[in-house]
């Protein structure tokens, strides 16, 4: 069988990326012999040769001077013969009460833990900058768009909001799949729990875990985490492919509403003119990547009888990959939101070589007592001929407001991008003031998760949002 | 444009899967009237006459008397002509401060929560199906498997319960997903907020929304509570696949654990044997389904621009399909798991045939001071020997067990599949006492969950575990 | 058994789908119950009196009279029971020698060549609409894009005709797929053979297969042309949703490049002014359904033992549901290219304003002898000076050229958007004799395409092009 | 601009994968130089110097001397930077009339034409190893399953032919992909074709291709191929799955059909008596990963306007991972299957403990003239009786199987697994001389696609079945 013979294959080889799991995998056999000794299932002495042996790997592996066998097929097998090399008889002490199911799970949740508070930190990054710029742009209006058709005026710093919610929503998700990965399942044993008096609460405890596993079936198996990770990301991978598009259309020569930095934009060899905004691309082609390994590990999962099953050992590099390509999404755009220079000239003439106020025409005449329906009537051929005439509704005289209806008055002209901004003055809406509040809550939002997130930087729950 | 002619086209239409949306909108449009007189922006006369009206529309809907009209090609459409025909002129106010793109996605908020509540409701019934088996199974022992290999021998009632605590995992995360779907968008407008002095706290209190939402432009575009319910769905169909393998396996002749009841096998015209499992065949076959609806709304958000487009049409049938099969598929397995007989006999017989025991004879030779790689290759040498003779390890010998070992003794033959489950004494095991803690624990879980299940029946938030 | 109670359950029920194979399913029994008289395995008068039964049911179902009963599951026993009523006795015998498996299979294949046939006529009718709208438009410059960046001049032509070639390898896609569900299964029964001496040549000829497949097993359960069916259509929608997008940027007000016909936009009831391209934001958002339904049916398959299982029950819809949406997107994409009105001013007025000639300039500057590299530097710092003096290229004096460049001529003024264009004169690219060339092959492989088409439209294969 | 500063980011970089193309990069540039020379754009002592250093550099990365360098962001700066070093001034000349975007295109062309026939070429071995065994086992017979219920007995030939014909069509699929793979890009420069006279045929005729792209718009940004290579090979692993899955099954206790051979199990560290089939499971495990790669793809290019954007560079991680683990796979299981050793007299076993003859006494008794229903009805009663007097059909006595009809008679016992077997008598069917057609036609069909391989093993095109 292949465990026994030096033959094992690159088929079924994990070190290439299961080496990542080194320092988790370190902590979780220390803990676990630790306890072993305190429960005298194993001696203090052997515990502490063991203890003292994986420093020493852990040090080697850290200062690159680690002998990495590729015959042995993972990182578990490296650090086990390691130790036996190090320290003789008592190596072997350390499987005493423990299976590879359990010890693999337990290194994939230290693991995620670490990821995910990651994540959640690199999502605040993104926030805060998204935040900045909404502040620095309080009064920069440009049109809001629909159908990618320009509908109505907005304040710029309400359009940038709306992706802070979005990410919002992000980090809550993350947040509460931590809960769920917070887990410990050492003690499972292969599947049936492991015949020795072991402490599994101390062992939470010296891990960092919130609560033991329920059941050890389920444990050796379980990798729902993984795949709310993972879908989890999928969804924010769809936001920041959102905001990508917008990052590449607005710094389109048609839009111009933006200059990307010049760190996110690339020359053409061939066409000097060019600022590709290939970051913000290149991101909206990675969510494709992200939406995949989430389908990988919902494939894997399909049709799996109980408990383990080799198929498993699927779950890992599209999780790293995930987090890593997340990771570096969320940095890039952090600093390519911050450092982008937004064009209000532009925009500003964008909300008025248009038709966005069209609405609000329509509303203006409702207030003089025109029913609705008639009111857009009336806007719309307004409109028409404004557009035939190449006029902005501004540059029509009153003479010619009145060919559309009579209830028109001088005060027409007081219906500005500021007036239709104003106007949206309900919670959630765009008016200044109501910018303002979000704001505020926006700032706080952040503090408040800033100041968990340091709380929750050690082995604790990250804070999340009280609703 | 489409929208001012007859000829608009079977393409776009929705009505066909729109107007499972009915009561929902006619609710939402009715506490928009009532708030729109509340706050003096149409008159308490008109309000009346459009509540009336869309009663009665709701009733013509529910008897069947409605007059659908194909060539309006949504839900929307047909209410508001019908309510046009009823009431005439005052029906067009009913469209005072609100839009289309906030006015459907209340609707989808709406339905979801409902569905969401169903779903608990739906996974609790199934949960109780599996304690009740494992309660009456408390003393069952078969083999547990890993890599499909018979392992070690487990309880009948920890391996149901490996699934109970999959399936309360998922109803943590739909009742997170509720939570998050719980948030009132009206008053957004079609995309910046509205113009008018509307009252949102008021509408979320009338419409049972825990919170309102936080920014116009986000709550238009934003469906991540779909996507969210989608991969809740996902996960959990991939649990049930995960049953519904073991109960085919489990009928097979080869198996033979498990007589499911008749509703549940079709037998096949040609072969009179058979008894097919085609319940557990076609959930598993429909994971695929939720699998793909899930990566359908993901694909239709990639790189979506701000705000609403009409891609985002495509949000429901995937929804409604994925709820029904999920719902569907949940009524299914709780009927099948509470009516299937397992065959005690044969369950234990596959144990005892094998040599699950194998583990439990290398930590007794461990006991008698043996070190554990040594007991192992005993026990290797000695499950090899009884192979080739054909006997169970039982059937041995003493002076059979001596040629592998002197340390065995008469009391090797106290090594037993009793003693076995009962040694994996730890939180989690399959020890007879840990599982009866666990069948409590599972219980109790149960209770709180269904008292507050009644408690959230009306419009409040679900229930949610402490941890 | 389920069969055997009417308490059949809504879950395995498959008739509100599988009605629409009723003309197959039909077709299919007669051509069976011919072959069974003409091997003397029934007699003459049953066989006339099935097929006679089969005619009248046929009609029936044509004409909306056919009696459905929901409380028989499927398409099939709604049929038996029926001819059952009709002709009594003898309708048990159109099973002699043919099993559920093989007969729904032969079915689904049927139905698959009609729909595959269909998808290959509608994608040659948008490959017309663009070939047409490409005539139109010989002369059209354009800037054609990297990166959504002008990058350099092309014909609109030249653009159009790409899609027309990627259209033109989905053609070459389908007809292959076509061969492979070109294969008669009838006559593999359960899953291993009939024992009655049929004709399975016979069976092929009369339904119009070109062959009859290699082994029973594989037949049964064999759902890889449905499979290949849905990636050939997902990568079709894929070309279609990028069709779409830029159908969505070219409607912009910042475009302006396209005025989509009145058909294919709609207005905003709030918004007079929009003209939202809903049609083609809703076939982009319809990419996701179909990417869906192709990983629906590959999850279907993922793990499942031969041969037969519940689980490929699942086939149908997604597959339905697939050619209905792709079939409906061709149409409304044949439609609203062919109506579509070019805004060619604008078009050119684009390439006119940006720097898309600088690949010239520099092209220029390497004919006057200068290094490629400095060329292209000096074209950089060119370009930034007139960027910076807001001017186009063609606006700058000789004495500004010169102060980058001594190798600047008079003759820089006879580098054009059109010489630029006509420099390309390489095989596939945008000179405007290549494209002459290209609408020229575009021609003649309708046309072929066509005629085999025709041909093709019995039961024979569909025309392939010659490489 | 990130081009022109050392600070290019990891984000962008590709060089960890690209590098894998250096040797189709290397041959792209040097057929390119070749031909410029030809056509008199460089001069021939130009060519000759770079064609020299290209040489070198291919010596250097072969040999693992080449200075690679993380700061260039890809391979083809790194041989760009690494050619100037080494041959100076003239190493611009290479970039004449070529882009980054055709020379990426025509690089990731070249290689995925030997992966496409590495891969036909892995499929071959593996239907060779299903043929060797099938061939092997002549006359093994054993339970046919649906819904993995013993169904009716067939020939172990022909249960792995099944097998052999799924792979059949892949290799057709294959082999038509490489028809669309096999289009030299080449000459589309940027996005319209280069303004130099070059000769695409010479470049397609020195590079191996069979035929010159149409369009250079679509050619920049076509990624069909890799699409439909990723379909092809998602649909093999589903068909990997499948085997998978059965040896998954036959490597049970409860089955017990097969013993893999010891390389591909492995054994267990606490539970010796276990032999895992882990390189079945993860394969089975590794088709959601192949699964994800397609959709992954798929996302990238849904929505994506013409012509190349940085999205695109996400084409390759996914496609090489997908060759690799298809190419691993295919090589897996043509091992596992030629070594795997099938336990014949277990299968027989499992026929004869079974009901699997009931469909042929009911035909026995259709042949003494009993209806087909009723004898079916006779039969289930007959089985019913015989399950529950523990007795297999064989074992019942003349007068028990009058208890249910008066038409058996001796020659019931002829009814045999071997008479069931010859009975399925057609074209496809399990019968003995069926399968040896089969058997001789699969040979046929390896013999054919063997001696074209390896015609084909030069640049042209692969053999594909005649039909």
């Amino acid at each position: 069988m292949s465990q026994d013979t030096s033959s094992s294959t690159a088929y079924t080889a994990s070190l290439h990326y299961d080496r990542r799991l080194y320092r988790q995998d370190i902590a979780g056999s220390m803990a676990h012999v630790r306890m072993l000794a305190r429960q005298g299932i194993i001696s203090k002495r052997d515990a502490q040769a063991i203890v003292k042996g994986l420093a020493d790997i852990q040090e080697e592996i850290r200062g690159g001077t680690f002998p990495w066998r590729e015959d042995l097929e993972d990182l578990h097998m490296n650090v086990e013969a390691r130790l036996s090399e190090k320290i003789g008889e008592p190596a072997g002490r350390l499987h005493t009460a423990r299976s590879r199911n359990d010890q693999v799970s337990v290194d994939m949740r230290l693991y995620a833990k670490e990821a995910i508070r990651d994540t959640v930190a690199r999502l605040r990054q993104l926030q805060q900058a998204l935040l900045d710029q909404a502040e620095r742009h309080r009064e920069v209006i440009l049109p809001g768009y629909t159908h990618l058709q320009r509908a109505q005026p907005v304040l710029l710093a309400h359009h940038l909001l709306a992706y802070f919610h979005m990410f919002q929503r992000d980090v809550e998700r993350f947040q509460e799949c931590y809960q769920r990965t917070d887990v410990l399942p050492l003690g499972s044993g292969a599947l049936a729990g492991v015949p020795y008096p072991i402490d599994r609460e101390f062992l939470a405890r010296e891990l960092g875990f919130a609560r033991i596993s329920d059941n050890s079936m389920d444990a050796v198996s379980d990798r729902d985490y993984l795949v709310e990770y993972l879908a989890d990301a999928a969804l924010c991978m769809a936001h920041l492919s959102r905001l990508a598009e917008e990052l590449v259309l607005w710094s389109s020569q048609e839009f111009d509403f933006l200059r990307l930095d010049d760190r996110y934009v690339t020359g053409s060899s061939i066409m000097p003119q060019k600022r590709n905004p290939d970051f913000a691309e290149l991101a909206r082609g990675k969510t494709g990547r992200v939406y995949g390994h989430l389908l990988a590990l919902l494939t894997v999962l399909k049709g799996l009888p109980l408990t383990y099953n080799r198929d498993l050992q699927e779950d890992k590099e599209g999780f790293f990959d995930t987090a890593d390509t997340l990771h570096a999404t969320l940095e890039v755009f952090a600093g390519m939101v911050s450092t982008a220079r937004f064009n209000q000239g532009r925009m500003r003439q964008a909300a008025e070589e248009s038709y966005v106020l069209a609405t609000d025409l329509a509303d203006y005449l409702v207030g003089k007592g025109v029913a609705f329906r008639e009111a857009h009537g009336i806007v719309a051929r307004l409109t028409s001929y404004a557009k035939e005439q190449d006029k902005r509704l501004h540059d029509l005289t009153l003479d010619e407001y009145h060919q559309f209806s009579p209830h028109f008055d001088e005060d027409v002209y007081k219906v500005t991008l500021e007036s239709s901004v104003a106007a949206r003055d309900v919670p959630g809406g765009t008016a200044p003031a109501r910018v303002e509040e979000a704001l505020a809550n926006a700032r706080a939002l952040l503090k408040e998760g800033t100041s968990k997130a340091t709380r929750g930087s050690g082995n604790t729950p990250l804070g999340r949002r009280k609703r």
